[in-house]
Parts: C-alpha cells; structure tokens; sequence
C-alpha cells in the first residue's frame, strides 16, 4: 500500500489547465465567480475530464460537478473535494487543488487496480465563495437551502442568483433536489491549501485541520461630534474615532483574558464622517469580525468586546452601538478523520501541525451530516486571494499524498 | 463717548438680507464659494448697502469689497472686517458678521457726527474660505500673491482661479495691483464668531483673541500586509489599522509631554486598504493635523509625533512613510490691540476670555503688516461651517460693540 502515490504532473497538468479558465493577463490573476460564464465553463471542463479519464461525472441541480469511477449508484461514498469557482482576481489553488487532487486519487486508484469497497466520490462544490452570500452547493447537497432563499438571494451588484442559475442551464428550484441523503456520506474529506502563514512560518507542509472557527461580524457605530479640529480644545471634543483607537488598543487584553491562540479580532473597514482632515470625526463606523474554534470563548470575546466599546463609549462621551450581522458557530472536525489522517503523514514521514481553519470552506457543512476532515498545506507568505497565491509543487505532492492514503484507509477499510 | 452703541436692528436686518444669496432652502444653509456667481452677487449687494447709506466703496481688483465713510483717499486708516465667501452649506456669521458690523460702526460714526482723525475703512476681503487654497484678497492686499500662483490656482475640481475671475470681470493678473503700501494700515481689528464651543461652554460672551495657531498637516501611511482576517494569527500580523490606533492612543500623551492647553492633534481622515471586514488592512493612509500658538511647541509636538510613528511602526513591522503638506506657523496679535479689546470690554461690562483661534482668519494676514486683533463671540454648540451655526443675537450686539469702541478709541485717539 505504501507504493501508492499521486503523479504529480498529471495534476500540476489539470491545475494549470484550470488557471487558464478565467484567466486575466494583466492581473495574472484568475476570476471565476459562481455562475458566471468561466465558471459554467471550468465546470464542464471539469465534467470532461473525469470523462476522459473514463469515470463516470454529472453536474446535479445546484451546479455541483460530481465525479467517481463508476456510473452505477453506490449505496455509500467516501466524499472529497473543494471548489473551482473563484473570488475576483484569485490564484491557481484556492478550491481547484481540492477537487484536482480527488481527480488525481481516482486514476491513481484505477492505475493500481483498486476497486475499493466505498467508493471514492469527488465534488466541486458550486458557488463556494460566497458571491451569493453562502456556499450554496454544499448547502443544497446537505439540504440547508429554501426556496425562499433560492428566489432572493442576489450579489452586491443586485444579480439575482435565480438569473444567473437559469442563464446556466438551471432551474433554480430544481437545486432543492440536489440533497443527498446524508446516510449516503460515509467521511469527507478536503485537501486545502492554508491561505494562511502558520505552515509556511513553522516550516510543515502538512496542516490537520481540527476545527474551522466559528465568526462574528458586527457594524459597530460610535456617534460623537464633529468639531472644527482647530476650535475644538482636546477636552471639549467627542471624538468618534478616538474611541475606536481606544477599543482597537485593547483588542490584545481581550484576546488575552477571554481568549485564545486561535482567537482572532480584526477590525478590516473604517468609515469616519465627515472624515476630513480639518475636523474632529463625529462618527466612526468599523467592523469588528471575531472568530474561535470554541463556542463559548468566541461568547466571551463578543461580550468583552460589547462591554469594553461601552465603557469607552461613556468615557469619550459617544453613542454606541452595534449591528451583529453573522454568527457562525464553530465547526470541529471529526477525531477519527483528525487521527486517521496525523497517522497517514506520520507514515508518510510528513511533518504536521494541529491547527485550526481560521476561514471557511465546504468541510464545515458536510461536518454536519458525516464525519469530516480537512488537510491544508502551505500557502507561501500566507497569500490567498490573490494573484501572488502559491504553494511549492513539493507541498502539492505531498498533501495529495495523504489525501490518497487517507481516501485509500477510508474507503477500503 | 460711552452712549456710542451699535443698532442692532439694523445689524441684523443686513445680516438676514446677506444670508439671502445663496441660500438653499433645503439645506438651510448658505453657499457663496468665492468667486461664484452667488458670491459676486454678495459683493455687489455689500457695494450698495455701503452706497445707500451714503458711503463711499469700491471693490479692488482682487475682489476685494471695500468701504469708508468718505471717497476722499486718506494718507492712513484704521481697518476692520472679515469676509463674505461661506463654505459650502455654511452658516449665517462665519465672515459676514466681521463685515456688516464694521458697516454698522461706520453708520454709527456718522449718526454721532463723528469725523475721526485716522478714517475707519471696512473690507470683506474675497475668498477667504480657501477654494483655491490661500486666502486671496487679503493676501493680494498684503503682497503675498505672484502671477504664476494667480495663473496655477484651482479649486478641488480643477476650476482654474483666473477662469472663474475672469467670469467675475476681474483680469487675474490685476489682482496683483490690489496691494496697498503697509504703512496705510494703522491698526486691524475683525469681529468674527468663535467657531468653537470654549466660549458657550463658559458662558462669556467675548473672548479676546492673542495668537491665531499655527498649523501642519501631515498625510501618513503605515503599510504592513493584508491577510484573511480568520487565518492570520494575531502574532504573525502587520495590522497597518493597529499601528494607527497605537500611534492615535499616544496623543493624549504626547501633548502632556510636549504641548500646551492649546496643542490640537486631529487625526480625521482614515483610508484603509483593502477596506474588507475578513482582510488584516495591510496599509492605512490618514491625515494628522497639529496646532498651537507657539511656534516651538508646535515643533516640539511634529517632532514626538515622528518618533512615536517610527517606534510603533517597528513595533508592529510597518513601514511609515509622511508627506508634510503644509506647515503655518502661528501668528500673535498685537499686545496693544489686545490690551485695548480687553479694556473696551471692561469698560462695557462684559465678561471676556483671552483665547487663542483655532481656525485662520484673514487677520493672521493683516496681522502681518500692521497691529492686529480679534474679537470672538459664542457659537452656540460650537457649531460652525454648517446650516446650525448660531450666535445669540445679544452676544452679536455686545462683540459688536466692543468692535464700536476698540474702532472708535484707535480711529480718534
């Protein structure tokens, strides 16, 4: 068993087919939005080749392509995948490498004959980034989606999805039918890269993902008074974004009393009125987004944070107030997917970290309805989401090397 | 001489008439930006109330209006007024106050038969608020425009200056004859509100102004690195926001070390990138503008400003860069002029503070070619530049008496 391994040209071949769909040469950047015309087209790409490798592929009603080797309808699956859609001006790997790499495991399976006693089923969920607001394959797949939702849900441009889904070839309503009974999911489990620094700072190329954090986003509002900021003595002024720095200072305290190394608050958009140089900002708006793997520390950071923007709300003599616009709860991946694969990059002789997934991917859905893991490997200075998004080929290699190990364990055992 | 006092009636009824041109019912504010249409109307109304009553005026070649009880050309005169440009939407006194009571202190020279020795001549000088960055008229009359300045000037949209005089029936390059001899300014005196809150909240009615600040204005930018908000661990950072809230913490402190009560530190223009609530801002470019009478102090406090961004941009790993757009230093009044307001206030009974301006006025101007003063009085909330700009109408009478006596003691004596 230990002679198996991925071919890595076969699937640094697909990932630079891949990159070509929805490339721009100015930006060396990749866009592929769900439902738009370059994703429609990386799909059947997609579709083709699973076809061409002779295996079997469909897209279902909610636009996910789905590929295994065989057409007959197995009772139970071992599940992979990612994503291929795209945020704007995205890099080569974010979701494409999950779902190439579930390709690469299938040939390497035929190649070596193996026809194991669970299937193997690769997914590339559709609209993963959230140009909908959701990740709205997987949804369907584990039956979150509504009708309602199907009908309204719009970009930031106003673009109904329902539009784009039947500029497609879809009939929105008919993604309901995409939900797959969850019985049918024995494990799941997603090659990632980390779009983070940890594995590129710590010098691993294997990351075992144990939870994916759960996260909060507020609109939070400081309301003062705009003064003239030569008129104004400093201690007649109500300084909306004096209190902002306040609070942005002790955003370490928090995190050090309620929080935890995987805790993260960040404070990313700050809009200040009337925002000129010459006048004491009366009005701050920022958003505070707070992520932990845990329940109750990520409550806790959220009431620290609540308290701490009153007390300094009264001190500068501000209004405060706040928009709580998402709750997610943390996800944990399953221990036995968490062992399974530590033990497949131990006998890889793969140097691993725990770690959490401080962003969101489709893992943490079909958590919900089977056991579920995720493997990450290093994103080169953290980058992702960008054109400048890389992982070193060797790391390519290795993670879908435990992916196929750990596949292989799952689905023959 | 102590039954001389100002009609107030008549200053009012010229105050709402002015308040007129320009007037936008919707916003209730006012909008003569110099050299409009609305301005040039402005003037031309100021021309004629000082004709209907029976004075001389005339407006120079810069624009500027201005007007003396008799046409005859004295060798010297005692000068006062303000200006009668507004900012966009602004109030009913910001400038007109300084120039229809200097109208009001002639009418009433005349009904007390009054010839001074040394004439009183009132000027509202044009474009004082700055729309194509200076303050023009007063500076033509001072000599401290050139023809290369008169030809690139413009305003925030790219409206050449000498397009708009000439639009007006101004030829641009006369401005430059709009400077008179310095020795025929004995003294200057403006009236103008305080467009701060110190004299409402302390309930004076006058307040008797020593040093117009001085002032810098920095744009800063800190640049770190944008990461995904939920994968960057907090200890792997470059949070260019962070660094800014740092550095925005420290200016309580840096004016106890360095600066006086009357030191301003305004930080109040903010520009994240990429600006996204799940992105770690990797640059932050904003605007910090310091004040304070003292030339030294206000040094001293650029200086600490410099090293405390150096330090805390080390600190978080941030590169800091500064552009110094502008630099004034401050300008003090005249003690003679001081110590005269001052009387003329005791001698009225009026309750008044020695304060600093904290805005620029055309006085910091004149302040530099003859003995100059100012008089404040109360803006209601310390609002200024907007629609609600109040003064009471008897903190107007009392400021515009003091103007009456200060005037009346340096134009006889």
């Amino acid at each position: 068993m230990s002679t198996l391994a991925i071919n890595l040209e076969r699937l640094k071949s697909d990932l630079l087919s891949l990159f070509e769909i929805g490339y721009n040469p100015e930006t060396k950047g990749v866009t592929r939005l769900g439902f738009t015309e370059a994703d429609t087209r990386a799909k059947q790409w997609l579709k083709e080749r699973f076809e061409h490798e002779g295996f079997w592929s469909y897209i279902d009603q909610a636009g996910n392509v789905v590929g295994r080797a065989k057409a007959e309808q197995p009772s139970q699956v071992v599940a992979t995948g990612s994503h291929i859609d795209s945020v704007i001006s995205g890099g080569m790997f974010d979701g494409t490498l999950g779902v190439l790499a579930g390709l690469e495991v299938l040939r390497v399976l035929r190649d070596h004959d193996i026809t194991p006693a669970t299937p193997v089923e690769v997914y590339a969920f559709s609209e993963e980034e959230g140009r909908f607001g959701g990740m709205m394959g997987v949804q369907a797949l584990i039956g979150e989606l509504t009708p309602d939702w199907l009908m309204s849900a719009h970009d930031v441009n106003g673009v109904k999805l329902q539009d784009e889904m039947r500029a497609c070839g879809l009939d929105p309503m008919r993604a309901l039918e995409a939900r797959v009974d969850p019985g049918y999911f024995k494990s799941y489990i997603e090659l990632h890269i980390e779009q983070g620094p940890v594995l590129d700072t710590i010098r691993k190329p294997i990351g075992v993902v144990e939870s994916i954090s759960g996260v909060y986003k507020w609109i939070v509002r400081l309301i003062g008074k705009s003064n003239h900021a030569g008129t104004a003595p400093m201690n007649m002024r109500s300084d909306a974004f004096m209190g902002l720095a306040n609070f942005a200072n002790e955003i370490p305290r928090i995190i050090a009393e309620e929080g935890s190394d995987k805790s993260r608050l960040t404070v990313g958009k700050v809009d200040l009125k009337p925002g000129h140089a010459h006048t004491v900002p009366g009005e701050v708006e920022f958003t505070l987004v707070g992520r932990d793997t845990d329940c109750d520390v990520m409550q806790a950071l959220a009431d620290s944070c609540r308290k701490v923007l009153s007390a300094i709300a009264r001190k500068h003599n501000l209004m405060f107030e706040f928009e709580q616009m998402s709750w997610l709860e943390p996800q944990p991946m399953s221990d036995t997917i968490i062992k399974l694969i530590a033990e497949q990059a131990t006998r890889l002789d793969l140097p691993h970290e725990h770690m959490p997934s401080g962003a969101g991917h489709d893992a943490q859905h079909m958590a919900k309805v089977t056991q579920a893991g995720m493997i990450f490997v290093p994103s080169v200075n953290g980058i992702s989401h960008a054109p400048d998004e890389w992982t070193h080929w060797q790391d390519i290699e290795k993670g879908a090397n435990v992916l196929l190990h750990s596949l292989h364990k799952l689905a023959t055992e």
